[in-house]
């Protein structure tokens, strides 16, 4: 029955992002969108009139006569998804997680934060036992959950079964990205017809300096110990509108075979696709054998649950690491608001929401109303 | 006075490298066209009956009424550049180096002969002592000349003044290539529009394995040593009409400072540029100091022979490496029938053409008839 | 039960036009593939082994294993689909008819045939009264039904509730077509990135002088009288992967109110909606009111089933004629292999494949086998 | 000598209209600019650091250390282009003119008002005499001269000779309009890859209602008693970076021959072109025979002033009106900065901007210098 579902809240409703987690949460079998927030000047008016829909097909009806609240404390639900820009996101997230909220975001506000997990299900889900550090530390009773980037994530969930088997060394990766990484309005048309841009604000250090590095890393009692793996990458911005490809090559601690690495690929079925949670890809990994593929157009909406697994292709020997391939991944579904859906899963799944979400995850709803 | 200059022709002039030697060719102040060859089912057509042009502006006047020939050893000229496919290269170019003929190729059938020379001016212009060899070889009175692949001629022109003054050790590289380079018909649209395709056969084994060593090489007596650095490419197709874009990180023998790289290209001055030839950009090598460039459409055509320059920029600190940059050049210009004239141009003023062309080259042309 | 079914052929199955068939036909409640039929050089292939896939998603497993056939006159069906280019279609579909079997052709070889379908269910189902008119006159036992050319299905589908209800005198429509509706190598990218083409072969006349006409002509007797209204057309090839956007603009016998242009097409629910066959969209016709819609990207797969509607929108007022408006469709859905499909459809339920399949039309599938 | 040359400012001159005017200026015979204006927020600043270059090549030396000023009545130069966004043009422009100076608008603000000509040097170039009556009612010293919108441009100069000749009744249009007609950032990539918008905010009207009348009306006395024949026009935005491309139909008060049409066009030779004017293409109008020409990528350039001549081409017969056919021309250069510069040239040439400058004009240039 429909009430028995959790109550979930979107903070950023009307950008981009956010339209994709209200895209997303349509029919979602645990979720129910009861709160949209947006700023100040949109507060008050219904969604469809202050939300200018970016996605193909349309609105969903059942969020179009929703009316748009500010951020405030009072908001009728626990669990929040936010899609804030990272300027706001800093201190709205954190003053929401004080309050009792979980917050599971998407912006990169607090991803480096040591007590804040960065997650993704399938890699790291321990780093979940930060949690309650953060709520130690901070005094809050919510807490906040982030996810990473959007390059990153797929980079590093084709990497994680490679580095658990054979231990990565060096990673070189030259990501050619969608525009609608940049959100709306983004990109320049003028900028990006018949043209490449070869940078992107700040991503590279992303890459090499701050996220793979915590997602691999090892949680050490109250902590994460980094892993220590090497990374250069090269961002560029490619005429694409959907779907980031990355060649990538790499030298691992142990030089595995190719049918090693295709292997470790395609028996790779971490917990949260054992778990079977709603949004979990199976698998997570999908391997392409041609030699042209995968392709953004053709593959970004591949596998069980579509934009959400990472595919990965043409692997071959590398001159000069061990392995070369590529990988590719749907940028603003699970590099964006289904990387946050997918978090929440796990964190409901495990009981972080507490028992009765736990119980719907088991397919035992109650008939109790969940939230606040 | 026109009748001085020296009468050319042109193989498979009616494809989309030969039209751009059509285009180059016009005005050339050395170069003349008298003879433009197709295929048998062509020949005897008028040029602007048998040619659908296919760049910008309109095909010249000039060659409008030429007759296309098919290719035999009676043609009216002794230096040709040909446009021939690869295929239908090897045995026609060798007919006509053995005929007399001067063939300046922009085909990769010759290109690993050892006794051919693999030629980018600025890069290595000493390997025209391969001439002599190869005629004695072959019992030729004419010559084979290649310029290599578009995504190579870009990277080796970047590389070379590093590696003369630091020594190339690794080199990885990602190359973002034009649809212009696949020719045309070429790219099929419906597999590239909003899409990437990271394949290009046999473009990486190229680049890996044949062609910047041999660039890179020393002339040792007859033959040339291959320089011994390693490479690794990924290849891939992107949604851009001309200009191959690449994303090369470096390791050197001896490790330069950022400062000492960018100098190193800025006092680049090579023989082709001393000389004044034609068609030699001067700089050979642009320097761009922007964050976000080079860029295919806005760095394309810079310098001072529109698509003849290499441009490099975003220079920076490799995490693995030593160094990271972007090299930018444009594919069907300097990469294919542009690289095939400033090729000649330099057998030209090295007096591989007679006397009487190298005196005109020289700014002194001879009264008499040159060619045949 | 799978085996009630009605067994159908495609012809030229591994072509762009081919494989949507194949797609299309994936889960088909009426309809399952038996015969893939191919030109003699595939013939005897796997289908995965000689048909490189071109859509979105992986080829079918249930395919992938089927031997390719030449066409021929033993082909396990009664039914075929034909997406043969045309000239081939002329004499191979018209043998097949011969022979007995029901051609559903996307090719253009016999849609202006005199006693020929030129069909759109929605449009003008009573045509199908020229199937026993062309058997009698041909001595053929099966038959050929055509469907319209891609910008022409879409045109007319918008339309023909407007001539129903106004009457059309005059039709200037532009078209914005994209490049699937070429084939497949078709358009060569070097030719549409950064540019629009001004030209399709033949497309105009089709438009202005065929299609149109027939589609809207009136049953009487024996043949079709035309519809006897003015069209001027103009025709775009456009940077766009799928979906032709046509600016329409409409002078008619009586003028209606933009109120009563728009009632006409939301009123619209014609046979083959109220029929329910499967492949009909409901509604046939959807209408767009914000400023700036139908867009090729947003809308081409709108609706019930993905890319069979057709999307208007932008209606307003016209200074010159009476009306002005855009319409939208997927060219490749129902402009080509949908429209057979649907026609198809169309003559199972109305009996022209025989008592057992039209049973099975309306839910009562039969135990025998069908087909032969 | 250099200080003969006219002095001249760029309103706006950040902006990519402004950009446009800094390098179409460059190089000029009569002008040179002496006074860069932007907003309050960038005056004060170096030109190289307030303005991100958007056009291929590089910023022009010349002005790379010029120092932005805020708009005022103390400029040193008494001539203006002026690229300021409508909002801030009608104040602006009108103190500007009132206080002596001769602003030559690329904004829409005020090509409507009834005494400011609205002026294509080719068209009507008569409209000029306005000058006086503006002058007059307003009491300005200076004046203000408009060009106008540049899908309007293009469809006029096409049309001029044609309405000269035979009269125009009805024209019907749809354009297909490149993304940088919106300036910059303008349109969002995500909104046009692999998409059409068929919506630009005002251009129809403009179109249909107030541009084509004005500029095609007959002087008479004080005033323009504008042209009276119909428009219909559709305005598409497509994914081309630059050239609009248009469909158009016509039927005239006499028809023509498809000869007599071509022949209107190919004799063409307005004033402009009979002066001489530097920035007018000579011949105004450039045909193609070609069945697919012109094209945006292959035409937008062409031309003896690259940008500045309009293309026509694929002329046929209408089946609705009497002829079809298409136009164009480039957006940013024609449509926008270089109509302004060529009504400047016409200004200067008709003495409007004093003796001095028009003797500069007939090849006379005075040692005096000019402005102020």
């Amino acid at each position: 029955m429909a009430n028995a579902k959790i109550p979930v809240g979107v903070l950023g409703a009307t950008g981009a992002v956010g339209q994709r987690f209200v895209q997303m949460l349509q029919g979602h079998p645990w979720f129910q969108i009861t709160v949209l927030c947006a700023s100040e000047r949109n507060a008050g008016r219904r969604y469809a009139d202050a939300c200018t829909w970016l996605l193909r097909g349309d609105m969903p009806e059942s969020v179009r006569d929703m009316v748009l609240q500010p951020v405030n404390t009072e908001l009728d639900c626990r669990l929040l998804f936010s899609a804030l820009p990272s300027g706001a996101a800093r201190q709205v997230e954190a003053e929401l997680a004080a309050a009792g909220y979980v917050v599971c975001s998407n912006a990169s506000a607090h991803r480096y934060d040591e007590d804040v997990p960065l997650l993704i299900p399938e890699v790291n889900p321990e780093h979940l036992a930060l949690i309650p550090v953060q709520q130690r530390n901070r005094g809050w009773t919510g807490c906040i959950i982030t996810n990473p980037n959007c390059s990153t994530t797929h980079l590093v969930s084709a990497l994680h079964p490679l580095h658990q088997a054979f231990g990565l060394r060096k990673v070189f990766v030259v990501t050619m990205q969608a525009v609608s990484g940049a959100g709306y309005p983004g990109v320049p048309s003028m900028d990006i017809l018949d043209n490449i841009v070869p940078y992107i604000d700040r991503e590279e250090e992303k890459m090499e300096q701050r996220e793979p590095h915590k997602l691999l890393g090892t949680l050490d009692g109250d902590r994460i110990r980094p892993a220590t793996f090497g990374i250069s990458a090269h961002c560029n911005r490619v005429p694409v509108r959907n779907g980031h490809l990355e060649a990538v090559s790499v030298e691992f601690q142990t030089r595995p075979t190719l049918a090693q690495i295709r292997e470790a690929w395609q028996s790779y079925r971490p917990l949260a696709q054992q778990m079977g949670l709603p949004t979990a890809p199976d698998p997570a990994i999908l391997v392409r054998e041609e030699p042209d593929r995968p392709q953004p157009r053709m593959d970004r909406l591949a596998g069980s649950v579509p934009g959400m697994a990472t595919v990965v292709g043409r692997l071959r020997e590398d001159p000069l690491f061990h392995a070369k391939f590529l990988v590719l991944g749907h940028n603003t579904v699970r590099g964006a608001a289904g990387g946050s859906i997918l978090n929440a899963e796990l964190m409901v799944a495990q009981g972080y929401l507490g028992p009765q979400a736990a119980a719907l995850a088991q397919g035992q709803p109650s008939s109790l109303a969940l939230g606040g």
